[in-house]
């Protein structure tokens, strides 16, 4: 202030300080503040479907979804976005009407995103891999109205729907063909419900059903289901707005990027990225089946930045055989979430040039919300140390309110000590909004305290990172002592003959229960290694009442269509296997 | 599906989608679908304030805010900013509270803009070129109970209390010391009121003060009032929180950047920043002052990765001299915004390796909400034509809900032709909540119909980008034709001796006004170029009645603190010339 002409006094700063000490009774302002809040312009309500607008005014030329032979630019998928929800519109859909797929990763399923909402509808996305019987409970509960299949998909369909109760109204069905798959079954062309012929009856200059509330229902995706009946979470504009949002940030995902889908769009909408993808204007390469081949193909091809996947995306990308992978040219940024990686794979991924981040989230947070943000001076450590500390979880990212780990039985946080399980639990503007007509487990999942209690169980490390140990439904208890399923896995990873493993409890005389490991081991090394082996050289590696007290080896692990090991059906086997009876090696423990 | 192993049956597919077709009375999901929204764990408020927590955890060992020998790591940051909210608690200080600093860029004034919300206060940074006279109104205006005041700038915060009427309860001052001004006049150090002091006094586990609403308010910041009395914006913490993210997200900002403070962080929070380097862990460069040697001394000691600023910086980074200049050993990337930037600088500033994204935006929206988002194959274009792309303001950030121009008269979009004029007008979440104590200004800006009015008037282009001509105020009426003050303005910028150009009305007693030059020339050009010349260089590159019919040479033009042209001194001053009377050479246009 001095240099700028303003007249310099020589103040006496004691008295002036003085002169202007606490004063009581100032005229605040507290009460003109609070005369202010919403207003018209402000309170327009968040979705991510405006991104797609925006998508095809600044990226309208460039590629927007590839698709084999097949290419659309944003300008297109734009109209044929509003041509959907238009013609939607036409066929009687209105607000909250469900809309279901069953769709692979084709373009269709890319524009349902944007489509079916747009047309006021809510989205849900159908996992592929369900039996007939669960696409019909989920039909049916969702009380769906319609349902886009693929053609590849339309036996199962047809099938889910012969299991409908008659009184039930069966929802209208939209073919979509795929003309890049010569050999399937295909329809005569002359119906007027194929998908394409739909769009063609749809208004490309469409005005879009904005939510009236940013609170609106938007997505409806049932969970997986591993254990108990599926459940319909919902999830609304907002959430989705930002959980896509901060996915980006999180993940630093750069503009235009390009991101090949080998994660299915119906799992949890493939992490949010879809929406992700329009507000980037980033270039969608899909693909209708994930194998190492089809992946490392697309990768060259199309010079992939970006692709997520579950960690047994991971384990197929480090086990290709030789010819099938192909050198990274430039660094290909990998997501990984859906069970915890083990620290073995994140090694071997990474050692090929992989650039892996690490997530975790629910379908009831319709994206990650905790990811293993990474510390520079990390780098410095021997891989497998790094893979280790990307093991983790991790915190929580920017935009979500609050993560804890707490004691089930008290509500307290657990100590920060890596050791002591608790419950995960967390709260922030993308938990859903409750499980359709479920007021019951929404009641037990969104507590009256303000957390989403998420069943998994984790210990919190003293640098404030955390780290799943199990489902809550996973943990074995042997003896009164808490047994981290994943952590008995994590270590069976370091077996170099182990190609797979997973470990549930089987009952036990004496301890209750006992760790339990089912392996599928590498090639070659079937009828080599020996269960007694594994479990002498789990001893000399782990506290001996985690040693798997048995080892039975598989081909392969029964896995959902995201990758995790169904341990129910595990744990059905540990069951049938009978209880191990005094005098076994547990008294060695 | 076929692959699977479910049976496949032969089917006739137009029977099956016959028996599929529309159906109606579906048991429809919309009434349950209804009954969610808004639970405990979803609708804990939006706000940036968290960010700060999660940076002590990841970024916790790493330089937060550096300031000459003074380094401070996200650790130390978060506790400071806890012991500032604890000790305003202490004193008094409570809920909508507001708080002002009068700070340079220095530690203080970061850490402010955590310390002071987190005590449940509003935020109120004062621009720190005003007059005496404007801080005691803006002092008296906010009922500021609180004022962190550099010690350079204690004497006009002395004489701005002391112009306070004696009826006015003053504000209690907290000394800012700066330990690197040795030359400055200091205070003995006995006082209790020192911010060193004030922090000691804090409690660094203090429990910060979340907000009841996400539309608590949070920050109040009073326009530069180049016209009119300045009006007290108001945010809350939604509002801040939603635009931060989307600045990072459209600014592609990378996990721990190297800022530079070029921007004063009182001007919109320094366009809301401060709080997304806590989000990302970047390292905040703090400068008290800004010019070309410090800039590019800062640039090379402490490999600065992003810097914003007024055009005004982009002009002075390029206008330095051969000597001051340093080499650029990594990308450096400019965001600028404040005011529309001449191509001819954007020309030049990239000439040197700067890389320049152009935003838009206005205090009303806390930072950047139109950017001009920059496409692939405009780098194959030359320099100068990207220069004059990069010039228009663009589309909306990602978030924002719609941005428009619109005929005042008609209020209908004008015509995408580039040519036609309208009011910039906009929506989105972080438009302000409105105008503090004045509802009259507020729904002025705020209308029935949605939208906020920015008072800025441009061109909407034919590929969706907008781009501002002027204030509207600013806009030139000559024989009925409407003139862009910023158009000639970036024609005269074109001129080689031409350093800077402001173009306002002058009365014309013919034409009503005609548009006066003012310039200020090159070092050398001074007295060797002439008006007669600068007149006869427009008239071969503009429409004639856009050639300026008065040239003014100036050693500086008169402008604000964030280097917006004072226009209306200018005026003043075309005023005051008279007007300009018929057989002048305004017989040629």
């Amino acid at each position: 202030g001095r240099g700028r002409g303003r007249g310099v006094r020589p103040p006496s700063y004691l008295a002036f300080l003085a002169a202007h000490r606490p004063s009581t009774g100032c005229m605040r302002s507290a009460a003109d503040m609070e005369k202010l809040g919403a207003n018209p312009a402000n309170s327009c309500p968040l979705t991510p479907l405006g991104f797609l607008e925006r998508a095809a005014t600044v990226f309208g030329g460039c590629p927007s979804v590839v698709y084999r032979g097949t290419v659309f630019t944003w300008s297109q998928t734009y109209r044929r976005c509003l041509r959907l929800a238009s013609a939607l519109s036409s066929l009687g859909i209105s607000r909250l009407d469900v809309v279901s797929v069953l769709l692979p990763n084709v373009p269709a399923m890319y524009e349902a995103h944007f489509g079916v909402p747009m047309s006021g509808a809510v989205l849900n996305t159908i996992n592929t891999r369900l039996d007939a019987r669960t696409v019909a409970v989920l039909l049916r509960h969702s009380g769906s109205r319609l349902v886009l299949v693929d053609q590849a998909l339309l036996p199962l369909l047809d099938d889910a729907l012969r299991l409908l109760p008659t009184e039930h109204p069966a929802p209208r069905v939209v073919l979509v063909e795929d003309p890049h798959e010569k050999d399937q079954l295909r329809p005569a062309p002359a119906t007027d419900l194929t998908y394409e012929r739909l769009l063609e009856t749809g208004d490309p200059e469409f005005k879009w059903v904005r939510p009236t509330s940013e609170w609106n229902p938007m997505i409806l995706n049932y969970t997986s289901g591993t254990t108990a009946a599926p459940k319909g979470v919902v999830h609304c504009h907002r959430g989705i707005f930002l959980v896509t949002m901060m996915s980006l940030v999180d993940w630093a995902v750069p503009p235009r990027p390009t991101f090949l889908w080998t994660l299915p769009m119906f799992h949890a909408n493939g992490w949010s990225f879809p929406w992700g993808m329009a507000a980037l204007g980033g270039t969608n390469v899909c693909l209708r089946r994930v194998d190492a081949p089809s992946v490392y193909s697309a990768i060259a091809d199309h010079r992939v930045t970006h692709l997520c996947g579950a960690p047994v995306v991971l384990a197929m990308l480090a086990n290709a055989p030789e010819g099938v992978r192909k050198p990274l040219h430039r660094k290909v940024r990998i997501m990984t979430a859906g069970s915890p990686p083990p620290a073995a794979v994140l090694h071997r991924v990474e050692a090929m040039g992989f650039e892996v981040s690490h997530g975790y989230g629910l379908t009831e947070t319709g994206g990650h919300v905790v990811s293993c943000a990474w510390k520079g001076e990390w780098n410095k450590l021997p891989a497998s140390e790094r893979a280790r500390l990307k093991a983790r979880q991790g915190v929580r990212t920017p935009g979500m309110a609050e993560v804890d780990i707490v004691d089930v039985e008290t509500g307290c946080s657990v100590p920060r000590d890596g050791a002591t399980m608790g419950e995960i639990v967390l709260r922030g503007g993308c938990v859903m909004l409750g499980y359709l007509k479920d007021g019951e487990a929404t009641k037990a999942a969104i507590r009256d305290d303000g957390w989403f209690y998420t069943g998994d169980v984790g210990v919190m490390h003293p640098d404030g990172y955390l780290q799943i140990r199990d489902r809550s439904k996973d943990v074995i208890i042997s003896g009164g002592e808490n047994i981290s399923s994943v952590e008995v896995e994590s270590m069976l990873y370091g077996h170099p003959a182990v190609s797979e493993a997973a470990v549930v409890a089987r009952p036990d005389e004496f301890w209750g229960e006992t760790p339990c490991a089912f392996v599928s081991l590498k090639d070659g090394a079937a009828g080599v290694v020996t269960a007694a082996e594994v479990i002498a050289w789990s001893r000399e590696r782990m506290a001996g009442y985690m040693v798997p007290k048995t080892v039975v080896f598989r081909g392969e692990l029964p896995k959902t269509s995201t990758g995790k090991v169904q341990k129910y059906v595990l744990r059905k086997l540990a069951r049938e296997m009978g209880p191990i009876r005094r005098g076994s090696s547990s008294s060695k423990m």
